[in-house]
């Protein structure tokens, strides 16, 4: 659901009518009243479903759009936070991560929330991502990684200062961050020996310590011991020529020392088509890539492609992930 | 002429032999016999025509590269640095400083040089650019810009450690380097009223300070004054979304906090047509954006995309500048 007075439940309706033929079934944990009104208000010919049960969407979604109810405290508003509905908020992130850590779905696509309203609720997380990481019970931090069609990158830190990012950067993290990407290509991606480029922090990487040392004293370090563990793995490189079309051929994930290092290329290049994937839970998430967009919401301008993105990155995911299990399939 | 021993050489043959016809005239301060011989060692047919004087260049350009001859203490080998050739290289650069700031030429495009073969001659500057400083007596830090084809990007800070970088932003070198480019880009570039776009240090901008407090406390104040003054000026933005094709449209420069916020986006999106653009110095200095790359020089596989862009970028701000004045067209 996401927070219901954002475009969660227009792009989501719009996803279902415009693309449901190439889409492999998902359902959601959503009001079916609010979406029924949401949708008359769009004009689109939405029909909807309420299941029991995640495994009746498979046969409802080619021409019902299956809805498993939460029941929201208050009627919700497009572009109006209320707070009475912060618990059912948690409740659907709840039960998507229940049906997917007990096996009744394949993966989680969350649509996003509104902080502010949610901290009224008694909401303690940074964000979306430690609730979930938290209601599967992982200690180690979850990693970020914004996949595009042409690139990945996952940075080493998200949503800390510049400053703090400088202080924060350590050779383990480095190497957990790693570790977890590589594990994640392997298992979700389809990669079987993924091919890792290393940024540098500096300009031209230090230039051999003429402009930083980070690079000899911690990057070029881990990055030689993740190497001599068997991870295919280059750099640290200059950071500013490690993301034109060739170089990017070269490698199938971008470690990166700070947010903006990994957002500005994956933002510049891909900005409708990169989605937000968490790696290091147990359960396969992913996210698109904007917010709650409240002054968009109930206008039917609100655009559907960076959610159609995560589902369907989603469902990729899921199929490398359970090859061999039997996977829905697209249903055309 | 740049370093003798790079491709500096192999460029500027390969630009007059293969663009001439689509280029305002040129003459290179070299040596006209490893010119000579280098073109005959590429089997490239540019006949060379030795001048005394620039304003002879106007008439040669057409059927002969004109050179004003620098003479080189020993033959140049390409690949193989040489000191005592560090002389030369130097004086290549005295005299197109003293031509340009006289009048004689209308703007100076340098090949790049290799610092380590000129600090053994005793040259004391970090680079180029502070050495041409220097020659024209400007006390003022230059600016870099990095100009391509859809974006034009300035960082606050060059060649120094990202933690250097933060400790170096402040409000008056912000305000400084924005009002240089703001001034080149109506003087040399025919803008007459520079849409600025700021960028924030921090991810989101550090959003209201819950990721850093660089915005509100000297990125943000700043700004404000400068629009004060009368520069059509937005920020601090955040610097991920600042790139995609649709905003960079919406301004005519980007501001950068640092080297790499600058650098990333325009070599991932204009690799081999961006060019370096000095601005603050008393002439117009444009260079290409890359090295002496020793390993390629005489092999004929040096790509002379970037000299050929920082040429037609020179002589279409010359032709800004110098509007009114009689400016040499190219001669097709």
């Amino acid at each position: 659901m996401g927070e219901p007075a954002g475009i969660g439940g227009d792009v989501t309706l719009k996803v279902w009518h415009l693309h449901r033929e190439n889409l492999s079934p998902f359902y959601v944990l959503d009001s079916p009243k609010r979406l029924s009104e949401l949708a008359r208000g769009l004009s689109l010919d939405v029909p909807i479903e309420e299941i029991a049960e995640p495994a009746e969407a498979i046969g409802v979604f080619p021409d019902r759009l299956p809805v498993l109810p939460i029941n929201l405290p208050a009627a919700a508003v497009p572009g109006k936070l209320d707070p009475t509905n912060a618990s059912a908020v948690r409740q659907s992130i709840e039960n998507a991560v229940e049906h997917v850590m007990d096996g009744r779905a394949s993966a989680v696509v969350t649509n996003p929330i509104h902080k502010l309203a949610l901290y009224k609720d008694g909401f303690e997380y940074p964000g979306h991502t430690e609730f979930l990481a938290a209601l599967a019970d992982v200690q180690s931090e979850p990693v970020m990684m914004l996949a595009g069609e042409t690139l990945r990158v996952v940075p080493i830190t998200r949503h800390v200062s510049l400053h703090d990012a400088l202080d924060l950067l350590t050779a383990d993290l480095i190497a957990e961050t790693t570790e977890i990407t590589v594990a994640a290509l392997k298992r979700d991606f389809g990669i079987a020996a993924p091919r890792v480029a290393m940024a540098g922090l500096n300009p031209h990487a230090g230039e051999g310590g003429a402009m930083g040392r980070e690079e000899l004293d911690v990057i070029g370090p881990i990055t030689d011991e993740l190497r001599a563990k068997g991870i295919d793995i280059r750099g640290p490189l200059p950071p500013d020529t490690m993301f034109y079309p060739a170089m990017r051929q070269s490698y199938d994930v971008a470690i990166c020392m700070y947010h903006d290092q990994a957002l500005i290329p994956i933002k510049t290049i891909e900005f409708d088509s990169a989605v937000n994937v968490t790696l290091g839970l147990p359960f396969i998430r992913t996210s698109p890539d904007h917010g709650t967009a409240l002054d968009l919401a109930g206008t039917g301008k609100a655009n559907e492609t960076s959610l159609l993105a995560a589902i369907r990155m989603a469902s990729l995911m899921a199929q490398h992930r359970f090859s061999g299990r039997s996977v829905p399939a697209p249903t055309k």
